[in-house]
């Protein structure tokens, strides 16, 4: 049971006793050749020279979860967990998970490396710096800025409008007073100064790009496909038109190779890529799940936020463009959380509760639930809920849930995996395999061939419940735009609340008779999608008043403290 | 002999057949413990895991060269080929060398990793990413970057001055448009507008500290020690104060750990940090070259620019922080370089001269090598001069050089290096031997209790020959505000154009009758110098109008095209 002030995640990690990377690869199966050390415990795996089939045949675990509270789920704790498990009961299996962020770590959040007994390790060198990936694309991201730059001081000859450049700097750091910056100044010799700004590198197209390729040469293409701005007469302007999608291409070619580490049991993982799950698609790379498809029989991943806009992103965008079929849905719920979707307040989690006023919080909470359920059938494929468990959960709180989802027929089961690892998943394995031997009937929401404007419309009415969308009016010139430049066929990348299925915050569990305003319209087109932002959109968090950072540092022995 | 038109750097490299590194480090007498790999030909080394004694006793060859010309001399080429020619001739060596900066690849320069047949491997690796020492540091850099805004934007309770904050950004970028902007733009939400900017993460002082630290211990407390910015009243503000020197300290942990290569000839090299040689000292980390000294009995490293700078810094900052003397100083002169500094002009090399033209431009360029002699004696060290061969130089001119350089009973060989590796500088190896031989009778320029002036005063009179130091208004402020807050003990780090001995780039050869303008005193509390500013020194280059990225990509087979 998670009971996260007893014991920090970090003394769990450091405590853990770790298997050479060699030895993981070679349980793996994964040849020599393919592998590429970085230390002991965490190497690079080159898809190309795999000795598996190319055409990776495992079955897909997508591990989404319920609308996020404050009181926190454990999406990843259970990805590990279930992987755990079902590695104890004897099945070939691959976790597929997102690289951490460093930025966010020196503010409030805590690693993406799941919790407890189930993580993935070494956590520490996974939440810092890790292979270097996202330094990767951090310089690969702003070399096309400095390109642009200099293009614009050195002529200009593509008559790019510095006012109409779309594409923005990043760095991996919580930064919130590089949102909005005057870059250029000091005279004629500095460049040419404009309205610029910096996003956190997580959220930058050049990591949506990292994470839906399929090879390199898809990863050129794509990048040279990017619109970072538009001209003076208002034409897109590609990457492709300035130069430099090689460069970019080259930074980026070793961090394209997947990261495979190990869970505290031992079972492999690939951690690779991380993009924001508003802005972006919000899971691993395509690179890494079809990876361990051909290296394992289940390979078991995650998508950020909850199933409305992590499970509908994965189905309508990832698994579209990777051509697969995900086989199972896990849905990751907590008591705790599903109360507070039932109107409990955060500051009364801990409070004891009679039966009768927690079973009223969770019979109205469970909405939510029941929401994100449907909507996963309504892909065509199998949902099972996860619960996992927490401290003070109470007996007549998780029989009451369990009875509801009995009624209705979905497969359910109590997962103990913070506490227990594995061992504390088995139940939940067992029903995940069920699952697996019933297959899928797999279809995405919409067709690539709806207009951006129906696509939208489909994903908010059958999605998220809302009676309908309203474009503002900068949103329908950008239609339009959209529409002119041949970008209609592209699937939607909804940037949206986590926190309910409308787009206002406030408005938990299961919401009615709202409509979703689509604010802004933003083509990604080397990414291949368009994001359509509701409400603002956080894409460079700030720090806090006393930044984690303050109680961080390095002990005698040269390990981390304070990391979480 | 040097003939860059014929064979690239990069298709020499990439033809050259690399021993895994572990046999590297096994014919090292490295103990497998100590070794981190990064793939299959890079590795760290955990200097705390290292079996061999604790001191090291490998003496210190210095590569140090003329003022640079356009013409290119070649000490990074000469530093590998000298150690393949020792190790050659039986001596246990190692090389210490800097590691290379990202950004300027992608304008015009080329990779600091040697030439021809005298390169350190994996060139693409290292001069792209490697093991992502740089990377951390422009993260620990921006950390603290943005845990001041953030400071300020929370309330400022350190009552910081935005205005008199001397700590800037970093990337690792040649990106010009990010050298003066205003940031915190937006509202009250977004921080607190002010003037701020970047450098290239070369020209910081993390990364000065980082190559000044003894251990992880020494690199925090001059983290802790840096002065970022001043009050509104004017008194300096710390790290230590401000808090998060810690968590910058945990950034860089992994990356203080020397990276081992080898060369073409398979020659173990330590690459390590690399600071700019202007703002800083522009040498590898001390840690590298200490833990070198662990490992072999000679250690041939290199400091950057001419030795009026490089190697003026490596003896009073670097051998003065790490408690050794340099054994011998190698000086690389080209019959090219000296001839531009008798005069000749840069488009006017290929032109076939008489002999007597060529030798009146050697006689007169040949001043600059004579006072780089001069002054390296004056250290108490034995200089060799190394006469990098290039394709046309004729027998007259390289015979001329070395009776000129015989009369003056100085060391000299022609080193054929960049064509034959090792091979072509056993002449070299064999003088240097010698020079070792003899010992040394080191000593600074300078004594630590010298006043900032009065050592600025000895460096321009003695090493550059200047009538004398011209301090501005602003500097005298400045040197009372070191005085006041104890910094007069500091040692000095000129930053000057390396062109000239003089301050301004135009006057080549040996320069008199000149005095140097001290503009600006800026204190480096926590490299642990003061930089001397003369002239305008630049912290973050641009890219030209055609950048060297533009050529640059990814073959079929995923290798690095164009990089050089």
């Amino acid at each position: 049971m998670c009971n996260m002030e007893e014991m920090s995640d970090l003394s769990i990690a450091q405590a853990a006793t770790l298997k050479p990377i060699r030895e993981v690869a070679a349980e793996a199966e994964i040849n020599p050749e393919a592998l590429l050390q970085f230390g002991d415990y965490k190497a690079k795996i080159d898809p190309a020279l795999l000795d598996a089939p190319a055409e990776g045949q495992g079955k897909v675990v997508l591990v989404t979860g319920i609308s996020p509270t404050p009181a926190g789920e454990g999406k990843s704790t259970v990805t590990v967990g279930l992987s755990d498990a079902l590695r104890l009961a004897g099945e070939k299996v691959m976790i597929a998970l997102r690289e951490p962020s460093l930025g966010p770590i020196f503010g409030i959040k805590g690693g993406a490396t799941g919790g407890g007994y189930s993580q993935v390790l070494p956590m520490e060198d996974i939440n810092m710096h890790f292979t270097g990936d996202f330094h990767a694309i951090t310089s690969a991201n702003n070399l096309l800025v400095a390109l642009i730059d200099n293009h614009i001081h050195q002529g200009n000859e593509l008559n790019i409008d510095p006012r109409r450049i779309v594409f923005r700097r990043v760095l991996d750091m919580n930064d919130r007073s590089l949102r909005s910056i005057v870059s250029g100044l000091g005279g004629p010799t500095e460049g040419v100064p404009r309205e610029a700004g910096f996003d956190i590198t997580v959220a930058s197209e050049i990591m949506a790009i990292f994470c839906l390729a399929k090879d390199i040469q898809d990863l050129q293409d794509r990048i040279d496909n990017i619109v970072f701005g538009f001209t003076y007469d208002r034409k897109p302007v590609t990457v492709k038109e300035l130069g430099g999608g090689g460069a970019m291409t080259m930074l980026l070619k070793e961090a394209l190779k997947p990261n495979l580490v190990q869970t505290i049991a031992g079972t492999p993982a690939l951690v690779h890529g991380g993009p924001f799950a508003n802005i972006a698609h919000g899971c691993n790379s395509l690179i890494a799940t079809q990876t361990a498809r051909r290296l394992a029989d289940i390979v078991v991943t995650e998508a950020g936020f909850g199933a409305d806009l992590g499970a509908e992103k994965f189905m309508d965008i990832k698994a579209r463009a990777g051509g697969f079929a995900p086989d199972a849905v896990v849905i990751v719920a907590t008591i705790r959380a599903l109360k507070m979707h039932g109107g409990l307040a955060k500051d009364k989690l801990k409070d004891e509760l009679d039966t009768e006023t927690s079973i009223s919080y969770l019979s109205e909470g469970v909405k939510n639930l029941e929401r994100h359920i449907d909507n996963v059938r309504g892909f065509g494929v199998t949902p099972v809920v996860a619960i996992n468990k927490f401290t003070n959960d109470s007996d007549d709180e998780l029989n009451w849930l369990k009875a509801w989802l009995e009624e209705r027929g979905v497969k359910a089961a109590v997962a103990d995996i913070w506490a227990k690892g594995g061992a504390g998943g088995q139940e939940l394995a067992e029903a995940v395999l069920n699952t697996l031997d019933e297959g899928n009937n797999f279809k995405p929401l919409y067709e690539l061939e709806d207009t951006v404007a129906e696509k939208v419309e489909k994903i908010v009415t059958t999605i998220y419940r809302g009676d309908g969308v309203e474009f503002t009016a900068a949103a329908k010139r950008q239609l339009k735009t959209i529409a002119e430049n041949g970008w209609d066929d592209l699937p939607v990348c909804m940037a949206k609340t986590q926190y309910s299925f409308s787009d206002d915050a406030a408005l938990l569990g299961a919401p009615d008779g709202f409509t979703i305003t689509v604010r802004e319209l933003i083509p990604k087109t080397g990414a291949g999608f368009v994001v359509a932002l509701t409400g603002a959109v956080m894409t460079m968090p700030g720090l806090p008043k006393v930044p984690a950072a303050m109680k961080m540092g390095v002990d005698e022995d040269g390990h981390a403290v304070g990391l979480f």
